[in-house]
């Protein structure tokens, strides 16, 4: 069994195909199709001849070629039919978008395990029900049904996404987006019937296209193969995991939107902790967790540099860097001179270094080029570049990238304001620079890319 | 003595004021001529006859009016000669902006108290020096020389801020106007020699354009009467404060930053509580706060409703309302059964209740009426209207607004995403409903709106 199958099949039938508007199946076909996917697809339905002009067939059993992959988004209750028609014909792949399963209760639990029996006797594999299936940004493969007006579309790139929830990993895409972040490849699998964690995880460690994985979790496929399979992975590559279901209310929560047994929290940590995953606490450092790793390598150690134009910045991320084991240790006596020398009396030379309303882009070139290129005390840094003072200018995001690859060590930067920020900050994260948008955030990234230097050396 | 003269001067001295680009003066000077303030504006300095169309005087002494302020920034080797000629004139306030004081050391320090002495024997009062001084939206007065181009001016409205950094207080302006929060007054006091937080909370107190105060705070001016004043203040009004410079790398930031003591945190969060004083954790925790407080009411108690058509962001945010006091109880078996009634089978009928992806706009009007209007089982509620569905428009925007007015309830609503959700932030931020781009700052927003509630009924 090839989990590949379901990300780039060789060809693919998408059953209950329309050109119907606000028909499911039909927004799949169209998805599909504006991708730009390069395999065979077959509409099944009969009732039509022709969908989206390519040749419609009235059931699976009516193509005569092979078939590798169903796509299923009819209602519930004619899924387990469909099934056994694929097996019928040796397709051994499907994924189910449709919901009303065990989400439902009793009933929906019923329908599952009778689908289950069908596919476990005829070697079938099964993303979902109750999710969005696939994307694969490289293969220009989908099965979503959401339309890409409203969401952005990212761009192609090194995270993979493994989501339980369905409007989280289209959250995620979309933020993904937003923030520079490069997509590979993105599974729902929703109720999980059958493909999980543990099945994807070793397929995404052999994935060349994968560099960082991101997991969004309410409970887990099977204990044991998930800390096995993550372990594995995360030897090579970081994973980065975001837990919902943790007090009573959430658990609770978790079991009616995926019927998932979120169990005890507690279990969870210590399973990350195992298998070397990198947890994140909440939305924004799942995804500020992910950026981090995406866009540069871990620091050789923990000691960090902060230089700022803005004071009051440099103290909150001093604070912020001690509660993440970062060491904001003061620069020797000697680097010390040597700053002072370049800059002008009022000019705070320390850790932060503080350049004060004063700075100009040129400042932060002097402290970089001085501390991280021509110093090794530091291991890493956080540029906090303010940019209402008229000395700071687009220049920044040059001044930054030239020096910080000259030191090969990582970066991230942070940039607080409106419309000229937000224009600082896309340019230095089209050049792989992560920004964040307040200073205990961007500490906490840093925090991130230390602890997978620390589980790395594990 | 009455701060009212920093905020509204009948009549104002700029001292060093020209019209060559660069200068500090000038462009205090320049930007308060484009506020449009009202009062009178004396330039001084010997070198012209004119300044920007106004009258230039060669010194104090040459002006025949009374003076209300004088604005000082000029370098600080000369800013005690002026505080001398202001006493002479008989000018009792002073806004010094120059930097150059006791963060740079005992040469320093030594000035101050030079001035100080002045400042004393002459019963002058004194904002910084070290700072950006004051900005007043309602009187059109501000000492900034800080450019607007780079930064968006705020609105109007009932936010005041207390900061001892500039570049924090003019990020919060600036974050505010992209918030949608209204700002009344903004005072950085930097170096802080005289006029302090202990001075500004009575007078903040009784300004009736303030209903809501933010401080950040490297240390404190007055330990006693700080809290008495913030107690008596907290009464009327909420106060949010960041507390930065907490642990060792933190503390001696902040010595560099603004000669400030940081001292030992603990004591801190004491004194905050016994004032009624609500604490954020972080920059963005603070701007979140403070859009709540500006917003909405607090909550009459903690049962709060979650709704969404995002399932996976209802269990996160149940998780967070458990970490934040907010209980996350369960709708009564009638409600239940009231909500049954008006929905598709595949709703999720319970806390959070999940419209799913086939959800559109009025299906949140029948949760919000239902359960917030025509019942009284949850005192407020947290809206996830993910905006990715074809169901869901700018409708939401009425719908939340009428059903939440007829409920005199308050919500907190939070949505994620690109173009389209912020176009709805705004939209809702306009008519008062906060927003936020993650399930956990709803949650902790929502959490801090309970905080005051539980903080006036102390």
């Amino acid at each position: 069994m090839c989990m590949d199958v379901f990300f780039n099949p060789s060809s693919v039938a998408i059953i209950g195909a329309t050109e119907k508007t606000g028909s499911v199946p039909g927004i799949i076909l169209k998805n599909l199709l504006d991708m730009g996917f390069a395999g065979r697809i077959y509409p099944v339905n009969p009732k039509y001849r022709e969908v989206f002009g390519l040749q419609c067939f009235p059931a699976l059993s009516d193509i005569s070629e092979e078939i590798a992959l169903t796509v299923i988004a009819i209602p519930a209750s004619f899924v387990l039919e469909i099934v056994k028609q694929q097996a019928q014909k040796g397709v051994h792949y499907a994924v189910i978008i449709s919901a009303g399963f065990r989400e439902m209760g009793a009933e929906g639990i019923q329908m599952e395990e009778d689908i289950r029996k069908v596919a476990l006797e005829n070697n079938i594999r099964i993303i979902g029900p109750n999710c969005l299936g696939v994307l694969d940004n490289y293969a220009n493969f989908t099965t979503s049904f959401l339309s890409w007006e409203r969401i952005t579309k990212p761009k192609r790139g090194a995270l993979s996404i493994l989501s339980q929830s369905g409007a989280f990993a289209i959250t995620v895409l979309d933020l993904a987006a937003q923030e520079g972040i490069g997509i590979a490849k993105m599974v729902n699998y929703g109720n999980r019937m059958d493909v999980g964690e543990s099945d994807l995880l070793p397929f995404l460690k052999e994935d060349h296209h994968t560099k960082v994985v991101a997991i969004y979790m309410e409970s887990v496929d099977h204990g044991r193969r998930f800390i096995e399979a993550a372990k594995a992975c995360s030897r090579e590559k970081p994973i980065v995991a975001l837990k919902v279901g943790k007090g009573a209310a959430g658990v609770a929560a978790a079991k009616s939107h995926t019927g998932a047994i979120a169990g005890n929290y507690e279990i969870y940590k210590a399973a990350f902790l195992k298998a070397g995953i990198i947890e994140a606490n909440g939305l924004e450092e799942f995804i500020d967790g992910i950026k981090a790793l995406s866009m540069q390598s871990p620091p050789m150690g923990n000691k960090i540099l902060i230089v700022t134009n803005g004071g009051g910045f440099g103290v909150i991320v001093a604070d912020y860097c001690a509660q993440n084991g970062l060491e904001v240790t003061p620069p020797s006596p000697e680097l010390k001179e040597k700053l002072k020398e370049k800059f002008a009396k009022f000019y705070v030379v320390n850790n932060p270094v503080d350049l004060t309303g004063s700075a100009c882009d040129d400042d932060y070139r002097v402290v970089l080029q001085t501390c991280m290129v021509e110093s090794d005390e530091y291991d890493a840094v956080i540029i906090i570049p303010l940019m209402s003072p008229k000395g700071m200018s687009e220049k920044i995001v040059s001044v930054i990238d030239e020096t910080m690859k000259a030191s090969g060590k990582p970066a991230v930067v942070c940039t607080v304001g409106g419309v000229f920020a937000t224009k600082i900050k896309r340019l230095l994260e089209e050049r792989h620079y992560p920004v964040y948008p307040s200073p205990e955030r961007s500490a906490k990234a840093m925090g991130m890319l230390l602890e997978r230097k620390m589980l790395q050396a594990h």
